[in-house]
């Protein structure tokens, strides 16, 4: 991940929703867990590859959001991968600390279960 | 996963978004490979928690879609989680197969690269 202006190749063939939004799947590389889901803009897209860490748009707040900012649980990118239909990304990081803000590893930490009465 | 009427704890939990849909990553749970990212309505994912296979929306043909119904490249479900916002799911699964319609085992086989030239 070279901090440069050199073209991206792939990065023109991305699908955005009608939001201008595309998901973005983060898997810590090492472990292969996955992290989160999140959502990016061409913007903070950009920024992601510009810096090596993951910035997303935050469509609560509607503005990007440098993942650890406030925390210090910042991501860095390993590699960008996208999918067969270009409408989904695959962030490939190495976490510092934990990626949920409620301070699990991953935001993931729940499970559909049935019921114990059943 | 039972195939049977018990309640499953969690599911009342879930946030659909304007479209009743739910993005649904799916992870090979053997290997931790991240397969692809596709969406679930109440309907679908009822019909992944009762069969212990996945079942999606597709948003193109707005119809229930089970995987691998023509390929016969089923996901065998092991776990569904949901994330801290309980606005994604994540399903990990035995591939039958491979996960992908190009004949890729995941259909994140293309990286975002810095071009050769820079």
């Amino acid at each position: 991940m070279r901090n440069d202006e050199t073209p991206v190749d792939g990065v023109d063939d991305l699908k955005y929703d009608d939001r201008g939004l595309i998901p973005a799947i983060v898997q810590e590389e090492s472990s292969g867990q996955v992290l989160m889901l999140a959502y990016m803009n061409r913007e903070s897209l950009a920024r992601t590859l510009e810096t090596g860490r993951t910035w997303f748009y935050s469509r609560s707040r509607q503005e990007l959001w440098p993942k650890g900012e406030t925390s210090g649980h910042v991501q860095r990118v390993a590699r960008v991968l996208y999918d067969c239909d270009a409408d989904t990304l695959l962030v490939q990081v190495e976490q510092v600390g934990v990626a949920c803000h409620t301070g699990e590893m991953s935001c993931f930490y729940r499970e559909l279960r049935r019921g114990e009465g059943g």
